[in-house]
């Protein structure tokens, strides 16, 4: 599928908007890809993220998938649109070790108001990749009044 | 519901267990309540936890969350397994701001190998809860030997 | 939670709407109970709606819980509005055996374009209740002008 | 990914199981393709499978896509084992309306007790298809001893 976005200047919005997001900076995650309708998002292994067997937790990975997400969703809004995360849904398909985890996402449908995503986690380690997880989350489109609200 | 432990020293298993997940302590997060099949998670409001618009990100709600079914779920299992989350879903439904957010998580079906638990998060503010996110979660028990898998 | 309908007329709303599924008729799914926020759907068991061991289908389950969560959502929707399903998930806990199901659903979160419910599946048998699914799902509000595409 | 099945009678084993399914013949769905981790089924519009505005039921969208999927990950599973579906999560992206839809799951990941499967919908009109909802689903492998508990 391709996208064409309403905004020509989608990628510098949606670079400002994670920038905003201050979780981004303190797990160390980073926007690695920004295109229509897709947007990749690279976050390191850490010590410090993980859960009680040493993988990184499920919800850090979560976070990460549904950033990416959301920012895929909104290469597509009004410029002046927000972006709200009404669900999303993870399956874990193996152990997030490694020396980091790359989360990949593409827009499945981009409605007026509610835009579906999925996404896929990688595992990297010694150059080979490992799907970890899997998300589909719902997006929603929220005018500039209420942007706030998100 | 009622559930009986088949551990009997199932809330220190469990404590042990929630102590390390480093991510706990990264994000502030703390094991509030550990009863047979039920377990609340606090995190403290944090700055550098929120996404765009000032809010804790869904992905750290979902972090305590996930955290609290899965040991909502661990502690009904036997004294030797482990706890492995297979997927999770969340509904977003209010902004998590506030001074604090809580989990509250409940075995829903406790089965020899899948348990489904449920859990919902409430905003705290100047004593009146908010509930903002609802969770369902599939964890398994996972024996033993396997246990470094999970 | 204690809802007020925005339509004092919502339980014919429902009900005429409801009529309008022919696929309710076609699986003997009958509406056994509208109240604000909440709806039951019952299903008598038919062998043949069964899945491979003789159950009812999850799918079929999951019709019956989806319109319930569906016409919930509905019951407190201003009286010219459509309803939407967005997505929904579901947990299996156990076989759906015995002489009918009933499926409960309830609001979680009513806002104006967005409305979260969960609802339950019970089996009966013998008069005992056995809880066999959970879902929580997602509707929209669809106002008059689009509701032909709901 | 491409899957080499345990069992080499895989694809005789699904049918079998399918025919078994009474809901199938019921909503007149059929297996439309047998692969190594790959199951299409196919299901002709029929005005007794709608919803109030005329369009096929989510739910018996999913009843395919949740058989695709039980099936897709049965394709993989060893001669003498069950199948079981754990959970199920269904995004509806457009109005199933048309001649017929066709459900296309595929394994994501395949493991000894859990499975997860994707499984998209398409609707096919005037030659045309327009992707409809996508799924994801948990199964479990189930031992021969506990098979009937499916």
């Amino acid at each position: 599928m391709s996208f064409v976005p309403q905004d020509p200047d989608f990628e510098a919005r949606v670079r400002r908007s994670f920038a905003a997001q201050r979780v981004m900076e303190t797990i160390g995650a980073r926007l690695a890809r920004v295109a229509p309708g897709e947007v990749d998002v690279e976050l390191a292994f850490r010590d410090d993220l993980t859960q009680q067997n040493g993988f990184l937790h499920a919800g850090i990975v979560s976070t990460v998938l549904d950033s990416a997400c959301g920012y895929a969703a909104y290469t597509l809004m009004p410029a002046d649109a927000g972006v709200l995360s009404i669900e999303f849904k993870v399956n874990l398909l193996a152990p997030a070790v490694g020396e980091r985890v790359i989360a990949r996402a593409r827009v499945v449908r981009a409605g007026r108001t509610i835009s579906v995503c999925t996404a896929d986690a990688f595992a990297i380690r010694d150059g080979a990749e490992r799907h970890v997880s899997t998300m589909t989350a719902t997006m929603m489109t929220v005018p500039t009044r209420e942007n706030a609200g998100g």
